[in-house]
């Protein structure tokens, strides 16, 4: 059955979370007496649908049902998770939990506030053990950090079942275990906003200088690794004793104007605001949204290759997908159908100057489908690592017709042949209903260590056989053996 | 003639810079009296290796030499460029400025110094006017940002000058107007260690905790927008006003610690030090470091890709890399013989768990080929902006041996039919001598509006069969018209 979450505030937060819970295919009610509400969450929705599900190499849940609620009491009928992202007023979120707390016991309720304690939204709730801290971060659907925040009154199964929540839609839950106005990451953005501010206003960098200074130097290090490991590095292997040895000296010196805050007057924000169109202006919100989220993923799935930072979650996160069955590729390698072995959308950065799938991405895709082949008959993570792996050899690709960003697409896996060292594989990838290219791959098995053919493991090579054996029936695919150029 | 550049203290930093130079083709010489200098900068240098090349799609120019000088003296000799990264002590760094202003006139003269102004460099120099602060970031061999900060006593003209030199090495110099103690990247990353210092002391959080605050959150935002322009996108279609009249009251919350400085004691460097190697202490420093390589690579590269930030930087570089001539794909159209279309290094993101370059990643070479001699027929930028291109409609691709990271890999191609709708590329790529893999292309010019076949522009026709008449005479490949699976 379908899990529902409740949406209390429908900005650009409230709108983001809906869409991850919504992509990760959970029903969702949202409550926002905003008359804009549903258009401004059905622009957050469009963009994060362009976004959130080609971080993922396995298919996504369907996605869930969306609704908007006339009352908070509709919306939190039945729901599982509550997620609250109203105004930064404590007075409001007090009223909100109260009218929550009339319909809903039990479930957790997370505050995307960022600045209140969750003792301080407690204060005189009906239950106060129910609500926390769930603070995400701008874009939230492709954003996995989550600093979830108890206090001494939280209900600790509560907390952790929340946190799992958190985990299913595909989010990093932080858990800070000791309750601090602003938590930790606005508490590290404040500070540079601050001396950011301090530096516009001295006239020593523009908004634009100080993004450079950030994008091209610390910001590219703070997006793989945070603050400490890279200055652990810069320590070298004396490590970070020696690095702490070298800077801490300096925390002394008066550099920063730590001990001001300046004067936030009309004139301050005329000079950020008019910098700020200088450097931004040529964009609009939405065409700014759209690069940063193409940015981000391409970034994210590059470090996915990695298996590092946030795309180790993205990988963690797939096996999660993948585990929970459902849409997953068949498992069964007894097959007498092609073996359906890729089911992804095409990513933001996929895309190419023709405006379509560029062509290595295809065949990006049918390696991708190639491995999952592989694992199937049990070459796998552990039989390479113990010394034996396949080579593709030969490849032919043939092109049908265009895939675009956010087109579902999927791969069937034919095996041709399969004796010896030989696996001979056709792939035909499908947008939709739409034949969209083939590939046909000649592998051989390889000895890792001597990087010669060899023979595969028995139970390879009966796998192997099994399948061919299964498949042998079905009519040669349409385009198998085929030249380029070749007459049809 | 080859330039020089002469490098003055080498440890991690002043190794970045001897790296930078080296591989964009300039001669270095080093002096440091450490021992160990040659050692150092020998594994800053190898790191490099494996990491900066793969950044470019075009051929870096020769390596320069490397040369270790036993003075001052003889290091700046011949010098074009001077840079400066010996420890943060300002009567040290008045003394070597001494010792070089004895040999070197109207060199420019950088400063890594993180700290101090320009003006305080200048203090007591022969000539002032040399001497500025050119700030990198580590590793100084991938992040491109160099704050450049003279003093009222700079020669206006020679910091120019080294601006132009700082970019012929990929840099990005930012031009700091205003001098200040820590420039601009330095005071944002003292006001985050200072925070992050209190959060560790007062027990809020571990330093891997903070560092993932960072790295799955707003360190991922930052690295390829800044601090504003994120920010501006917060404030929706109202703009930066919007979230600024949002966001100001909020900076005069006592969130944070501003006013204190935590007390720099043993008690303290212990617990960041043992949290610290429980984060981070499964790694070497030396696996850590190309660990975080990898990360930058792969993501400047992605960045490359969507055309922003670094990666805009990249692309940049990559265009004044192949102006520069020399080493650049030959753009005679009438050759006779295969056409260089690519020459690059192989990226340490293109590895795979075969530990060799993946197969998806031969055709993403292939199709930068294949976009090299389309601009070379005239199917550039603007030709496909007017409405023309060239869509693949089949490939073959033959693996012959293996490539690996670090390897500098070519590409020829032949034209073995041209006319008409119809372009057949047979491109052959080595890995230095050897032959490693064959990739044959059909393509079909299109119409981008109708998407359907059409014939090409009259220029773009004439080249195609200008360049299908002169290679006529050349014997067909080998491989040319396979199959796969196909007997040989």
């Amino acid at each position: 059955m379908t899990r529902k979450a409740a949406i209390i505030g429908g900005g650009v937060i409230g709108g983001g979370w809906a869409a991850r819970f919504l992509l990760n295919g959970w029903d969702v009610a949202v409550f926002d007496p905003d008359p804009e509400a549903q258009r401004k969450i059905g622009e957050v929705l469009s963009n994060a649908r362009a976004a959130l599900p080609a971080l993922s190499d396995v298919p996504m849940p369907p996605e869930g049902r969306l609704s908007f609620s006339g009352s908070i009491a509709d919306a939190v009928e039945g729901a599982e998770y509550i997620q609250e992202s109203v105004s930064e007023r404590l007075d409001l979120k007090h009223r909100v939990f109260a009218q929550i707390q009339q319909s809903s016991h039990g479930v957790p309720i997370g505050s995307s506030t960022s600045g209140f304690k969750p003792s301080e939204l407690q204060e005189g709730a009906a239950d106060p053990s129910v609500i926390f801290v769930a603070h995400p971060f701008n874009p939230v659907y492709l954003l996995p950090l989550a600093e979830v925040v108890p206090s001494v009154k939280s209900d600790a199964k509560l907390i952790e079942n929340a946190k799992e929540i958190l985990r299913q839609i595909g989010m990093y839950p932080l858990h800070i275990r000791k309750e601090i106005e602003a938590h930790i990451a606005d508490r590290l953005l404040e500070v540079v906003w601050r001396e950011a501010l301090w530096l516009v206003k001295d006239g020593i960098a523009t908004t634009e200088e100080i993004d450079n200074a950030i994008r091209y130097g610390f910001g590219l290090r703070w997006a793989q690794m945070g603050l400490f490991e890279t200055y652990r590095i810069a320590g070298g292997e004396a490590g970070m004793k020696h690095f702490l040895a070298q800077f801490g000296p300096c925390l002394t010196w008066p550099w920063t104007r730590l001990t001001d805050v300046p004067e936030y007057d009309d004139d301050l924000v005329d000079l950020i605001a008019g910098q700020s169109d200088a450097q931004s202006g040529a964009w609009s919100i939405r065409e700014l949204e759209r690069i940063r989220d193409a940015n981000l993923v391409a970034m994210m799935r590059a470090l996915k290759q990695q298996d590092w930072g946030a795309g180790a979650l993205l990988k963690a996160h797939d096996l999660r997908l993948r585990d929970a069955g459902g849409a997953a590729p068949a498992d069964g390698i007894a097959a007498d159908d092609p073996v359906l072995t890729l089911s992804q959308t095409v990513p933001l950065d996929w895309l190419d100057y023709n405006g379509h799938m560029n062509e290595s991405r295809y065949l990006e895709a049918f390696a991708s489908a190639t491995d999952r082949f592989m694992k199937l008959i049990g070459c796998d993570a552990e039989y390479i690592a113990a010394g034996g792996s396949y080579f593709t050899v030969e490849s032919h690709l043939r092109h049908l017709d265009e895939a675009h960003v956010g087109d579902v697409i999927t791969v069937h896996t034919r095996l041709l042949a399969g004796e010896g060292r030989k696996m001979h594989l056709f792939h035909t990838m499908r947008a939709g209903e739409r034949e969209v290219a083939t590939g046909e791959h000649f592998l051989l098995h390889v000895n890792l260590e001597t990087r010669r053919p060899s023979d595969p493991g028995p139970q390879v090579a009966e796998a192997l056989a099994r399948i061919a054996a299964a498949q042998s029936g079905l009519p040669r695919p349409e385009g198998a053996g085929r030249a380029v150029g070749q007459r049809p």
